[in-house]
């Protein structure tokens, strides 16, 4: 069966994922919360507001009307910010095509919940889909994607026939899937790289140079690691695209929005200034509350997560969070590891 | 005791460690090769030809005299480049204090026996030195160190008491020192990262992107940490400082060596060309021989490593050789993870 599809969301990921989907379908369904929008991108083939540049093809449809995007498609992409998921997906859920497959490709927690993505579509959608839902993550500026830059990802979800459904969708010969069983361990590996991005471009913004970030980007991907594998995620996930190959793409790239922002709070803006400055969801931010409430409940150490949180809520100076975190103290670089071995001699 | 230090090799690394040393201690002896640097960074207090623009302290004084400076230390720091490792050692060894450690901190491995530096050093000294072999690596451009941008490395021995000897030799308030028991983790990781900085620079050179070298940094560390496990290292080192650390600063950075050769090579220019051009050692070149040399030997999967071998000796087209790798056919991201997991459901 050739799935019909649909896109919920058109901020830059949504769009330029539509982009990507357009060339294996026939017809995508673009979903804007905004008639104005939805309207704007039907007549100029752009969307302006969140992917300037890029030519939209025909086969690209926008609508604001979630009943008419979702009714009788069977692969439903949501793209909504974090806060908006519930929601979203409780308004879609009666339109839902018996086959549907979601597939989501947002990268945050609920904050009050705590919970991922996945969970919360879960707990919005019919019994029968539990097995059809799975994530879309990886390095992938939006942008780049829009301009067909080679881009490599990958598809999670606890079946694996679901994964390469999923696969096949987006697949292209420069957008390049690969699938994963570990749903959790995407998940997470995509939320929280946003907070390190943020601290990179703390530690950017105060000039603290290459070595420092690519030592907080270890401790970052560390820390990630532990939060991950204490809610069963597997330790391989993090060593790979939705792991390290974003958090590089994030933290080290002048795309990255959430690193932005991280140079905005180096200069001393509030997290509200910068969200005003933005224009735009910084889920990093938001990701920050949410990481440090999961650390301290599942008692995991997350220094990074404690210092931005300290910063962006909590008054502390940036020079002063990163010198904390710079000056811990820690005489092995993999303690346990240290202590075993050399015991055993 | 208070170890006396001498750092044999007076490039932009072993001119940056030497400013660490001498905040710790009352004298460094600084081995150039050339008797006219020697003179002239005495003279200058600067090194005009590999570090400019950092002031050496009063306290670090250069010769050419190998037994000079040996002579009576108990911390001799190695910084010469991979291929001068073995005679420098030679050299140096009739004047070894029977109490010396030997520390190096060079990134490559020897090309005709495919040996680690610390292999190296260990068949070129007394039996009575084994123990007292160390490696420091990590995320670390000489330049940002001489600035003295904080920095955080780590030095691996056999023996702890070792590692932390070194460890307080060089640990300041902006030179962070952790220990790590796998020499032989963190000298394949500090010499196999230059190859992958290589092809991320024939991958920016090619305007391939950000989302595209960030695949590429997530499969070079794969790649890396295949081979080092078949060596014995511990796959943890690899997600630390001496892997994914120095990994990212080596390939996202401009100070990189190896990456503005990898820039070169996407231009069409000859390896011989870039290194006359560079006017230094590019380990990088070096490192993918001898890494493509082991990894048929030992019969380990290195895409990347062949890929760049390809392009350096093998007149292969520096796109064909990235489309290439972006091209390969590959379901699953984590192929044994995956058919485990699935299998088991």
């Amino acid at each position: 069966m050739k799935r019909s599809v649909a896109v919920i969301g058109a901020g830059s990921w949504g769009t330029a994922l539509a982009t990507v989907l357009s060339e294996n379908h026939d017809h995508v369904s673009l979903w804007a919360r905004r008639e104005e929008l939805a309207q704007e991108m039907n007549e100029a083939k752009e969307n302006k507001r969140y992917l300037p540049g890029i030519t939209l093809p025909q086969n690209i449809v926008a609508s604001a009307s979630l009943e008419h995007v979702v009714q009788d498609k069977t692969l439903i992409l949501l793209v909504v910010p974090s806060h908006a998921m519930r929601d979203t997906v409780r308004n879609l859920a009666p339109y839902l095509h018996k086959d549907a497959i979601l597939v989501h490709a947002t990268k945050g927690l609920e904050i009050d919940s705590l919970k991922r993505m996945s969970e919360v579509i879960k707990e919005e959608v019919p019994e029968a889909f539990y097995k059809r839902i799975a994530v879309l993550s990886g390095p992938s500026h939006a942008e780049e994607v829009g301009l067909r830059a080679p881009t490599t990802v990958v598809v999670a979800a606890e079946v694996i026939e679901v994964a390469e459904e999923v696969q096949g969708a987006f697949i292209t010969a420069h957008f390049r899937v690969y699938t994963n069983p570990d749903v959790i361990g995407v998940e997470i590996g995509g939320a929280l790289k946003n907070i390190i991005a943020l601290g990179a471009g703390v530690s950017d913004g105060l000039k603290f140079g290459d070595n420092a970030k690519a030592a907080l980007l270890t401790r970052g991907l560390a820390e990630i690691s532990r939060l991950g594998i204490k809610l069963g995620a597997s330790p391989l996930t993090f060593t790979g695209l939705a792991g390290v190959g974003d958090l590089v793409v994030t933290a080290t790239s002048q795309h990255s929005r959430n690193w932005r922002a991280g140079n905005m709070l180096a200069e001393g803006l509030s997290p509200d200034e910068i969200t005003a400055n933005m224009g735009m969801v910084v889920e990093g931010i938001k990701t920050t509350k949410a990481a440090r409430e999961l650390s301290r409940k599942l008692d995991v150490e997350m220094p990074i997560t404690r210092e931005l949180h300290a910063l962006l809520f909590e008054n502390k100076v940036p020079r002063e969070a990163v010198s904390d975190l710079m000056g811990r103290v820690r005489r092995h670089e993999t303690e346990e590891l240290a202590l075993e071995y050399f015991e055993n001699r």
